[in-house]
């Protein structure tokens, strides 16, 4: 009887696991839709998303059905809620990969991004992606030092964020207010992407410590 | 021991709903302190917003000491983990109006809404406090047809925040690029307050009626 709930107990993290790669290809190809403005790829991000949202009902349900007939208590508990939450985060996460799809698919033909913060985007996208990619990793070895490590990358994402909108802000911007309109949502998008990144491994350090280090993908108010 | 059980499980109802009240009371104000630049109030609302997170500790250790003691099923166990969930989205409906006091605080003695935009936002703000208090209602009663009121109520706010877009989009906006950034963010706080309200709901639905409609609070991209 232990034996197959440990068995579901490591389909559920392998499933959680999937999920991080889903959103983190998501928002790799939603950047290359808004970067190249290309509709085809962000077509195809809007329409993966129900997967999204397909795996995390799945997840969810299977946490369900292991607390109602297992019962489990400590480490175990600890794991399926932190599960439970994690695939919350992560369905947020593909939502914002799908917001930016949509930003680009909105503007298509025209570029969303004027070139001037085309290359914070790169790179906020870039880090986004590596995020997921480190979340999976998370939930796989359960390695508390890598899920440190995250929270640096996410400072990073942070201190791209607050740049965007000293640029914003500065009165010689160029671009109009449709476009800054459009840089402020989509800079929030990818900052609140890392912050769920570094939620879902914040509840594997849970698992293994038994100790929550701050609660909820804490942001920015910008 | 069973009764023992449900009167905790009645204690954390009555904590979910203290934290509706809350969150309630602090988009209130924070609403004021943006229509009426009040610094007061905004450092209130600041300080204040700790007591959420708090709260939401306090309900997440309970629900799990719930599950680990008491091993709960059906009804039972679907009301503790919609707690969790609910303690989760309470807990971000109190950061978005954190978020909307920094706001009017880092504009001070400045009003951060031009003229034109402020009856929006007094009704998105009288909108959003209304949902607040009746996710109380519905954790209190459990009523799945006052729930589903919160999702007309929601539209209402998701109408509102689509028509800024517009008056931010038309090419005529003499308020300058720093303003509608700031009315870009605060349009946004408002409505994913909304929607974690109705997700609040929705939770309480899935504890009457086993049926999810529909995962998380989903919001719209713009």
């Amino acid at each position: 009887m232990r034996e197959a709930y440990h068995v579901e107990l490591e389909q559920l993290a392998d499933k959680l696991a999937a999920m991080s790669v889903q959103v983190a290809d998501a928002m790799e190809r939603a950047t290359q839709a808004l970067l190249d403005a290309d509709l085809a790829v962000a077509e195809q991000v809007i329409s993966d998303d129900a997967k999204v949202d397909d795996a995390r009902a799945a997840c969810e349900e299977q946490a369900y059905a292991l607390l109602a007939l297992q019962a489990p208590v400590a480490t175990d508990l600890r794991t399926v809620l932190a599960a439970i939450h994690a695939a919350e985060s992560l369905e947020r996460m593909g939502d914002l990969a799908l917001h930016v799809a949509k930003a680009a698919r909105r503007r298509h033909p025209e570029p969303v991004l004027p070139e001037q913060v085309r290359g914070y985007f790169a790179e906020m996208g870039q880090i986004a992606v590596r995020l997921a990619r480190q979340a999976e990793q998370v939930i796989k070895t359960k390695d508390v030092g890598a899920a440190k490590e995250l929270e640096s990358d996410d400072d990073q994402v942070d201190d791209i964020h607050r740049h965007l909108f000293t640029v914003l802000m500065d009165r010689e911007w160029p671009h109009g207010v449709a476009a800054a309109v459009d840089v402020t949502l989509l800079g929030r998008f990818y900052e609140r992407f890392a912050d769920h990144a570094v939620s879902v491994a914040r509840r594997m350090i849970f698992v293994v410590t038994g100790r929550m280090p701050g609660y909820g993908p804490g942001d920015d108010e910008i």
